[in-house]
């Protein structure tokens, strides 16, 4: 119980701003990609998801910035589900470099339906399938 | 007749790379941001077009630089049309500081069905609205 | 005392993502458009800060997002700042539609040297400038 | 002779579009990604390149958008070098779905010194690395 899911990118050029590092509003763009890819492992590619009728988006986000991140640099996002609501997802993600945290941070999702974007109770086959990974603390 | 459109951006931190300049692929998204405004000109709020069941989708893009593009600096894209079709549209780019050309292009557009993707004709009303911005050339 | 600075700015159609809105991290990198404004109005241009060997970077950032905000409105982004350190700043941030709030955040910057990015006392015409933004609460 | 290289990527929610798809101008990124990769492998880190005060910029840029390339598809991007000069590169890319071809076009880059931007010869173990990698024809 409580296993953390980690996920490799590779830090792109056009990522990076003039300090040659990830812009600051990338981090949340690969907290985003770790985010997809826990979905394909834990239930499925997310736009099966989609394609059933249901969609999640962020309601809420915070990061703290330990160090920066260069470009090139091969990083791992790890993802932990840290709640598990009715409606809504709480992760905690951290961006690894040669295992140190030079991010981290957390989202707050929200289950709706597909195109209508009203709020729905989280289907009990995401929320078996996301059990795994919710952090033991 | 021949009239050429021109829209002043100011050039975003984080669409600059680590050499401090616009990224390369970044001056097509200046390009799209020209084509968005010519069309409020000239026809009307790009939405309402897809609300009309027509949208253009990208065919052929072709650009030169000529000189780097700088963090905060204000520049102006030019865009004229150079061939209207039957269900196509070509225009012509640039990217412009203090009147010198920073880089310059052409994008050649295919009109098709909203969300269906299939080619179609040129709506009349906006082959009409398009005319006025066409090349004398 | 206390004014807050807005600033205007078209949603362009490359920040947006599948579901037609903002794509979430994009607000941040909205959130940064209006700080660089706010320097260009209390400051001057971000670039001659550097130029003069001294950068900021983000140390914290935080978001509620209240509403999806769609392709080719004009929003206003305000700012605020909520607090001056010795070398860092807070500010808070708001993405407003008509005048309701889409999303709301801080970031915490830290002054560090320009290049070398060691932690810097905020020079006095800097402190200054921001001052007359500083929230009254 | 004449190997093309190829490098697999997963399409990002970020890059894509309001229409579902990879936004037209982030074509060319995935296309930067691949020229990064073909340097790791040809010569080895593009970053190392830069410390040894040579880098590269792109002149020119051509486009053909066959099929779009929807969100987390698995793409390959295929390089090949179609031409060496004294002071420039050109290469042949390909953004492959299941082996179809979804888009292609050439880049031009030409060698320049680090930070300066003064043209230059191509170094000569950088043609050596790259020479295998030129197309037959």
């Amino acid at each position: 119980m409580g296993s953390s899911f980690r996920h490799r990118v590779r830090v792109r050029y056009s990522d990076c701003d003039p300090q040659g590092v990830l812009f600051f509003a990338n981090h949340l763009t690969y907290f985003d990609i770790a985010i997809t890819e826990l979905w394909r492992e834990a239930i499925g590619p997310y736009g099966d998801m989609i394609d059933a009728g249901v969609d999640i988006v962020v309601a809420e986000a915070a990061l703290r910035y330990r160090a920066p991140v260069p470009f090139d640099d091969e990083i791992e996002v790890s993802a932990e589900v840290t709640r598990l609501g009715t409606t809504g997802m709480t992760t905690r993600l951290q961006i690894l470099r040669d295992g140190e945290v030079a991010s981290e941070g957390e989202l707050r999702h929200v289950f709706v339906t597909a195109g209508g974007n009203e709020k729905r109770e989280i289907p009990d086959e995401i929320r078996a399938g996301l059990e795994p990974y919710l952090a033991a603390d």
